[in-house]
């Protein structure tokens, strides 16, 4: 892509650094940055650079936080016994949606793939099994996506705790609410008859 | 969406201002941005708003440009005689991208579109009639899409001009190089058998 105006190019190419954003798109994101006024371009670059500079992780569950301990952790209402294990705080505010789970949350910041060179020191582990070192922790859920990575993640956690008094689970995996059997994926749908339920208890639900 | 940081609510907020970019893509490049070091925040930051307060459009083609008169316009090499008028800038690079035009060209900024309140007024329609009042220009190329704007916003220039000693052509309408007929539109197949060209003139291109 030839550009006429080095600036241009500079912001087109800054743009398409993001995932998921090609040169082109990058280039119709900054064409219409240029249309609108300056401020707008101002109020986006100054919150990006804002976020960047002063955000800040929970120090006892690494969700972001604009205070040294973020709000769930220190709403008093909400039981530290039961921890969810998420990847990122994305997974946080999805599980917080559903209004489902009163305990904590830990954020590991990934999950463990070797493939791209991402080793258990490189995520929030060490300070989970403190906490559940600490003996406060009665159950860890485990609520990564069920990929190869996930369940290796799963599994090593699994390792470092299972010599302390903790229950652990891992959310259900089944079929989706709402779906018809036929569209479900076989292993899915397999592992789904294996893992049933009683009926009682998907009455309550 | 209930974010656990103001600052990153806000980042979010200003970066899912951006055309074709919701909450959700916003969240994911944000959140990118945090994973990767600070100074891919701030170089991306900078180039924008640089971006925004200098960029400069050429004072004779309306094209983006870092100079008074862009590198097109200040080429002795180019005819001034023959001008292709277009939408906006992506146009200009996708047309020198073909080295197939040796004229110069006519930022419009935009099409004629009453649904959207862009009237004439609104684009660089009145300094185009300047340049073929002027009498220098000899042939003006319409290159806007085949669109029902784009056909309006020709059909208006040309009412302008039309008492003027110019020729007046548009970039030619009909089925892609490469494309088979059967999957052609019948629209844009049944205008390239009225709009056909000599077979001679087909071998020269």
């Amino acid at each position: 892509m030839e550009f006429s105006s080095k600036l241009l190019e500079r912001a087109v190419n800054e743009m398409s650094q993001l995932p998921g954003i090609g040169k082109r798109t990058a280039l119709r994101l900054v064409l219409h940055l240029l249309r609108q006024p300056e401020s707008q371009t101002n109020q986006l670059s100054d919150a990006l650079k804002a976020m960047r500079s002063e955000i800040n992780l929970c120090k006892s569950c690494h969700n972001i936080s604009d205070t040294a301990v973020c709000e769930i952790c220190s709403n008093p209402y909400r039981t530290e016994e039961i921890i969810c294990v998420v990847e990122d705080i994305r997974d946080v505010m999805a599980i917080e949606n559903t209004s489902s789970f009163r305990g904590l949350y830990h954020v590991l910041g990934g999950k463990i793939s070797p493939m791209d060179g991402i080793g258990p020191n490189d995520l929030n582990i060490e300070t989970l099994v403190e906490k559940v070192k600490s003996g406060k922790v009665k159950e860890l859920i485990f609520a990564l996506g069920s990929t190869m990575e996930g369940d290796t993640t799963n599994f090593y956690i699994y390792r470092q705790i299972q010599d302390y008094n903790v229950v652990t689970s891992t959310i259900a995996r089944g079929i989706s609410v709402g779906n018809e059997l036929e569209y479900t994926d076989e292993v899915t749908l397999g592992r789904s008859i294996i893992n049933r339920i009683p009926f009682e208890a998907s009455l309550k639900s």
